[in-house]
């Protein structure tokens, strides 16, 4: 189950504090032109310590590839790549090895496997998505070509939502920011937010929502394979996932079919669009040409830098104070990891609508 | 892309005018007791006709089994069955084979096969849940001698919204109302609320709780495996659903992480609880022993008993207007398929974790 | 696991003396024409009683369809069939409840369930390869659309075996006899050792041999998704197969490197082929363009018509004599099913390679 | 399709003149203890330059892993490898980049991906083996704790063949010669042929022998999961396997029924044995409980130290003749080959008959 996708498909493995993050893309096309660059600048996106809203530990992340690319192009077979793990204090974490972190997998996987790597959170420790990042940047190159293109933005943190619908934003500006938001106050008091919580030693949660433009019409497959229900299982597959909505998701619940129903018109080229989008560019499951749009929620990080009272691995009652670096909330860094998961699952049903 | 399921899997057929909808259901234990009585009640919860809320078409939606059980006990071999369709009104649907109904997936199954049977919505019809229906009885009969008790509910329709948490409802009064909602003062208004919006020829939204009582933790894999990521994929393949939360969801992403975190005690039988459970029974991915609960957005239905412009086939501008029997909300009848699509899941999960 | 293929997939159901076999085909593409009078044809070549050769069962083995096909073409959503069950003895088998024949899967199914319908093998009857046919007939009808032609016939009986190679052989003469061999020589020899044996109460093996004719090059994933590989799994997965091999096979290891080789030359239309095809017409696991060719090995039918010592299920000693219709030889009737299992794997191939 | 199994998976990377080969084995079961030096010694056992039957070239092959491990044992998460490769001499290939060797891979990889590294074979090399020993190695260490062991000796060279069953055997034998036959006179002969054979500049096929001891009755999944179409289809994935066998195999087609069932009788303990096993341990797809074996046939290598005459990327005659260190036998180290698959399909379904 470390394996996701059915064509374009992504085996990821490595611990937190184990000897290195890695991974196995499989099913890519050949011939695609592999941009180095553009792939470390991906990763360097989801890297902690890029900004003060984030964790301070500073982790080089860089990608080296060991198969599957041949005078810079793809050949279709398998990518083998590694990112080395060399900034671990895994010191940090002895006083967590019998005792359990409040809303942390330490206590799942304890009861799954009997033994585990606790140093980090092991296997449940966010750098795992240091793989999704690289099958993320390879899928973005692979659409590229096509035309697709796939952008994710922090839309909420805490209360402090951005009102604005995509159509007015100004998707140049995400980058702008640490926060990742492209409306620059909203940006602004979501920064703000953070940097209080982050004084407390506390943590909050947010939303991100993301835009696949290009997307052409019939991805998707009937029943159980549905378009919305593959993105909405990347995404909840993403740490600290909480919920997935598309289209007018659980808002729209509160309107009338005659109020929401996309309405088709004739387009100038003769083809079909439709007036709105309140389906978010699916309908029964199957892409209709019009931009897929889907948002996110996360939870507060749950590490906090404040003594909580808990178990330990014998019952007895204790209480827990994680040393370490952690990020105060998990939005900013978690806009690449979105988009990766959803160019992966583009991607793969792109190649399947082909087969 | 019609089978669900890693071990426990069904394979669907059927349009909702073609001769019958049915499935194999392979990879179920051997040795459980097939209660038929149960699985035609569970179809009896879904089938049209049940009330004034829904549609007034009569489909008696009998199943037939054909093979994998033997002297009452499955046998470890696939169990095929077929649900004939004897109720189709196919000349409803006359006007509908050159047109796109808004919102619907005629235009999406056009775009990507170029040949359909428009007939009753043919394959995208909500008939295809029968399926899921047949697969979900069987699977509650294999999870109740384990004692895991899954239950689904009304909690919204419209902006009418049931507030209290599921301890304090009273699971029994479910069935008491057309609607499904627990509680039965909110039933009420939600039962008027949707007379009133059929009387118009409209429909509505609303919302599904499902709480998954008596599942162990350890269920759930890692990474791309999570248990709240095969129930969202599970319930986002349901017909209009629009959103998928579970634990705290949306809600919960303004709260600091020094609120919602859940502590975790001594229990009197030495095991671990938890005090709260915000975390919605999964932490890491793994269930952790606390009840599993999670919430389902389904949109308005998209067939209007009014005229609505759209296009065809060609590309000209028309208007259409169905006819037929539809349901204004699709709410009542779909809590029990919530409730199956939960099931196979927890089963299939269940299945996973013993390999 | 009664699931088979990647994109064309069969999921197949059916015990020998229950209500009906049947399947689910899914992933078919849509648009092929559907000639229900070839598939009904196919299942005529494998059903029981249609020469003093095979069992003297009558079974008429209609297939009904129940989905996926409308206007009488496939629409791309799954094909539902059923084949109902109507000359079962099921009284022939009351003698088989509690012991186990010899070399059948009576014991084995026994242990992995503890739950088996015995009557006339139940699942592991070879009545389940209906399933197979019928998906395999409208494989074959897919892949003629791409002029791909799919051929077997009976090679060897007992140690009565064709030498001559493909290429010298009449493809039109293989139904001409019942013993579905093209040397029509060779035939008449295979048929009086057939009718010996079944005078004796007992049973014989053979091998098929089967030809695929306008495979493109390019067919097969490398490592493990050998187009071999894939077809040696279909052909072990048909009842009473006990080996598989390709191109020049078991045989081929005596030879040196030097005298086997392909080698390569330039055809008049100036693309690659092969001036031997040792091969079997797949290298590296992938096809070349030239004819693929292998061989399947069938032991003698396990049911005699003669007592045989056992033990039953309470671990006695005991003798079992089996009453009812059985066939002397499986050759003739397993022809199309081998036909049925290789048409599958090569339509499910090219759509993989289109991926 | 790079990944190998249902529940236990390995999925390998990796070309010959790449960075590495390497692997995730997924799925493996918690608490496993990992024997770093056995692991090693596998790999010894398939590396060349073992001795002079095999190629000269020498390659360390030093595996590292990665994740999956803490304190000597496996967690349960996936296991991560790498191996790296540096005794390439790439610049043997230079002649190679646009003509194909006949009876290689190399025209059907540039048919099917257009772009192929051609250095060493690139991935269809037998280098990628490397990921199969340590995945096997790794299902041998899980598989010794339940008392399953798994033997693999060659049982043929060219037309020498070993006449004695595996019973009269003594496997302790095998590794004491360098052809790995355990019958020390045949394995004499072995040698001189592989050695004349070798001065020739040529190749030769030959025959492996596997022998599974101690796999529990109820191992198997009916119809598509043959346990035996599980093994074949893995033996098949091996390079240059052109056959697979069990039991009696192609040999047995010629007896009669009354002459090849397995008689049942009561051992002491009271448990089912038959008296024979000509079925090679497995009826109606599902392990009984006897002893597993099969065979599985191997072409000569097809690279030759001599001049072939073939064509080149452009479709002109040429002639080509392979430099570099190549094996003029591939028996003696596909053996380990052939017993890392036949435990890792073991293990797959042993987990898989659990689940």
């Amino acid at each position: 189950m470390n394996t996701f996708g059915n064509i374009f498909r992504l085996t990821s493995f490595g611990e937190s504090h184990g000897e290195a993050i890695g991974g196995v893309i499989d099913g890519c096309p050949a011939g695609i032109f592999i941009d180095k660059e553009f792939i470390q600048n991906e990763l360097d996106r989801r890297k902690p310590g890029q900004s003060d809203l984030t964790t301070s530990r500073k982790e080089p992340d860089q990608v080296e590839f060991l198969s599957g690319i041949y005078e810079g192009k793809t050949t279709g077979t398998p990518i083998g790549f590694i990112v080395r793990n060399n900034n671990q204090h895994s010191s940090d974490y002895d006083n967590l090895k019998d005792v359990f972190r409040p809303s942390h997998a330490d206590y799942t996987y304890q009861q799954k496997y009997g033994h585990r790597d606790h140093r980090g959170g092991g296997r449940s420790s966010a750098r795992e998505t240091i793989a999704r990042v690289v099958g993320g940047a390879i899928a973005k190159l692979a659409l590229k070509e096509s035309g697709i293109v796939i952008t994710a933005y922090t839309s909420q943190v805490g209360s402090i939502r951005l009102e604005k619908p995509d159509a007015e934003l100004d998707f140049n500006a995400i980058e702008q920011t640490p926060v990742r938001c492209p409306d620059l106050e909203t940006a602004r008091q979501m920064i703000e937010r953070i940097q209080q919580i982050k004084a407390e030693g506390d943590t909050i949660g947010g939303v991100i929502t993301c835009v696949c433009r290009g997307v052409p019409a019939g991805l998707g497959e009937p029943v159980f394979g549905k378009l919305h229900a593959a993105l909405g299982s990347a995404m909840l597959s993403i740490n600290a996932a909480k919920g997935f909505e598309y289209g007018l998701g659980f808002e729209g619940v509160q309107y009338k079919g005659s109020e929401v129903n996309d309405l088709f018109y004739r387009k100038p080229d003769g083809s079909a669009g439709t007036k709105t989008n309140h389906s978010g560019g699916i309908q029964g499951g199957i892409s209709n040409g019009e931009p897929v749009y889907f948002r996110v929620a996360f939870k507060p990080v749950a590490t906090l830098l404040m003594e909580q009272p808990t178990i330990d691995r014998s019952g007895n009652e204790t209480v827990v104070k994680v040393k370490g670096r952690h990020d105060p909330c998990v939005l900013p860094r978690a806009v690449p990891i979105v988009e990766a998961m959803a160019a992966m699952t583009i991607l793969d049903y792109k190649l399947l609508a082909k087969a």
